[in-house]
């Protein structure tokens, strides 16, 4: 195990009808809140925003809308909820949505603490010097962002979706309120626990300690657990349990917590797959269900045996340490994400093949950020024909 | 699953040598530390005092000692902390030990911030109204005592042990330095396992909840990896990559995460062990090698489903779901607990079983304070016969 330090400040505040205890918990903070979520018709339309702005009034908290915000969340919308939160000073920001909202929410709490733009802070060009108070209620759960100080942004004129990390983003409280994702479409649900799997996978898969008992278990388990939620939602998506758990794994499966001790690690299935989600708006989930098979074809010859363990753990096939068993392990993820409706190649996401050079080098301006050093832009070129 | 909060703000600093940090981490409070650890000779031989006290030194942080903790530790000692924490007044607490010397840290923090009595408030008699800020410094995992807020203390004059949570005693800084556990004794070692499988079990087996995978899977491979830990530890206790993980794994066990959602339960292996030592001061893990298949043993009937996955998944036990699987899921349990020399009855812990009456008494006290309303004196005596 390597050296590592954990703390994660969050609340999590889980159960149906949680949502009703935002008033109580904004208020905490202050006496006006702005609160920032998806189109005002969308969010009219579901329900949750009723609620939400109701559980605020009902402490007397001020309600700020920004709406607006969409999936892969622009930088160029961030600056305009930045420009009201200086204007209006609300006590805390309040994210009602998926990772999107959350991400957005996240950068807009620290660009409206500095003079900064806020790509400069998310490329690293300028410093955070502090943040507003964050509060979240999840209505998709997969990016784990309600409980990790992660936020990942998209500048539509550099064509660049960037991640990055800062303490000062961790949500203070969030409300995992499973009765909101009720009425989450199947399609949409997919697409999230293809997401949830990916953060499972990337420290699981890439990670170079030889024995992590602790740690591959959890990764596992929690991946097995997608699928039994999987399984259950296909039949009846509005199946509580299935909708529950589904939103707790999420939350620990990119919260920093199973990667603890693990080392250090390429996370090549989000840093070619950013590119996918940059060049063409594809959503973050199906980016990965096409960018995951492309990195575990790549890297199979080196990773036999931690291949056929996860085949033999997560899908039960039985066999040997070797490479069929490896790559069996691979076909069932494949045949898995083709079952719940996820694509797994540019063709099913309908993404063009015609950029591929030009999004080898954007994957390796991302590498950069990260620091990752292995790959080559040959390597790269090679890896995304295995993604076609 | 069933609502609950989620909130463990305590840091974690992991890794060999992280011991070196503690000056830097005490001065964050202040410049006095009063460091409270086990008998002055013994934690002055086997190195970790010099460490810490260095480690503060280097910072300038001026060291209070208050020595003379011991296993199951009493209030009576804990008294004596409060009344020189009241005369020093020192910045911040120190643990540095297990879970004996951490609760005691604990209730001491509570204590001295207060005119009321520490058993009173380990009783509920009283109401803690602040506490010290508490850092810790594991020198024996096992009790997930460094990242929650329980504190499990004796009262030697009226022969009770009580264990008593409140968030004010979560700590602020724990410290897992792997290196400090290198030289504890195999004996040792194996006491904290069963502790450890304690925990693990305690939610996992005595929890209602038809449909948790997420939690089952994450005891079961908790479970697994302190199985794998002490197979390599009892060929060579100076693994490092097994005391590291042990580590983890103990700090996870019992610090509320994977009870997250499975609802309330009864905690009758705790019930029940708390009086072994209360009455014979058996160190905790070893009552707790005995309570486990007892509390197994009594339930058996109702629970063939659970303890058949347990059989399965734990100890790879083929069979179908039926009683005879569940029973070789105890004897394997037993068989383990056998192999890593940890009593597993009355007899086997030298514990007399003359006063199972009056022992009964004292199980339901605790059973009255934490709420458990299951087992009639009736029932109490017919498990304890399950332990002999």
């Amino acid at each position: 195990m390597f050296p590592f330090e954990y703390h994660i400040p969050t609340k999590i505040m889980f159960g149906e009808r949680k949502i009703n205890q935002l008033g109580e918990v904004a208020a905490t903070f202050g006496k006006k809140a702005m609160l920032v979520t998806y189109d005002e018709q969308f969010v009219k339309s579901v329900g949750f925003y009723a609620k939400a702005v109701q559980a605020l009034n009902d402490k007397h908290v001020e309600v700020l809308p920004f709406f607006g915000v969409k999936s892969n969340p622009t930088v160029e919308l961030i600056r305009e909820g930045v420009k009201l939160a200086k204007t209006e000073k609300p006590d805390v920001l309040i994210a009602v949505g998926g990772g999107s909202v959350m991400d957005t929410v996240k950068a807009l709490a620290l660009g409206a603490c500095t003079d900064a733009d806020v790509w400069d802070i998310a490329t690293g060009a300028a410093q955070a010097t502090g943040a507003l108070p964050i509060v979240t209620v999840v209505t998709i759960p997969a990016t784990s962002s309600e409980m990790n100080c992660t936020s990942v942004i998209s500048n539509d004129a550099l064509k660049r979706k960037e991640g990055f990390v800062n303490p000062l983003m961790y949500p203070k409280v969030s409300i995992l309120d499973p009765e909101l994702t009720y009425s989450l479409p199947i399609k949409q649900t997919a697409i999230s626990a293809a997401d949830i799997v990916s953060h499972l996978m990337e420290g699981y898969i890439n990670h170079n300690d030889p024995w992590t008992p602790m740690q591959d278990r959890f990764a596992q388990g929690m991946i097995k657990t997608v699928l039994d939620c999987m399984d259950r939602l296909l039949k009846n998506p509005n199946d509580p349990q299935a909708r529950a758990t589904m939103m707790w794994v999420a939350t620990f499966a990119w919260n920093g917590f199973y990667v603890c001790g693990i080392g250090p690690f390429d996370a090549p299935i989000h840093m070619v797959g950013h590119s996918f989600s940059a060049f063409y708006d594809t959503p973050h989930g199906s980016a990965m269900s096409v960018s995951i098979p492309g990195v575990m074809k790549f890297h199979l010859k080196e990773r036999i045996e931690k291949y056929s363990i996860f085949a033999k753990e997560v899908f039960g096939i039985a066999g040997d340490i070797n490479e069929k068993t490896a790559q069996a392990g691979i076909d069932a993820l494949v045949g898995w994400f083709k079952k719940i409706g996820v694509p797994t190649t540019f063709a099913e996401a309908q993404m063009p093949t015609n950029e591929l050079d030009a999004m080898a080098d954007d994957i390796l301006v991302t590498a950069a950020h990260w620091g990752i050093k292995t790959y080559t832009k040959e390597m790269v070129l090679r890896l995304l024909q295995l993604c076609l």
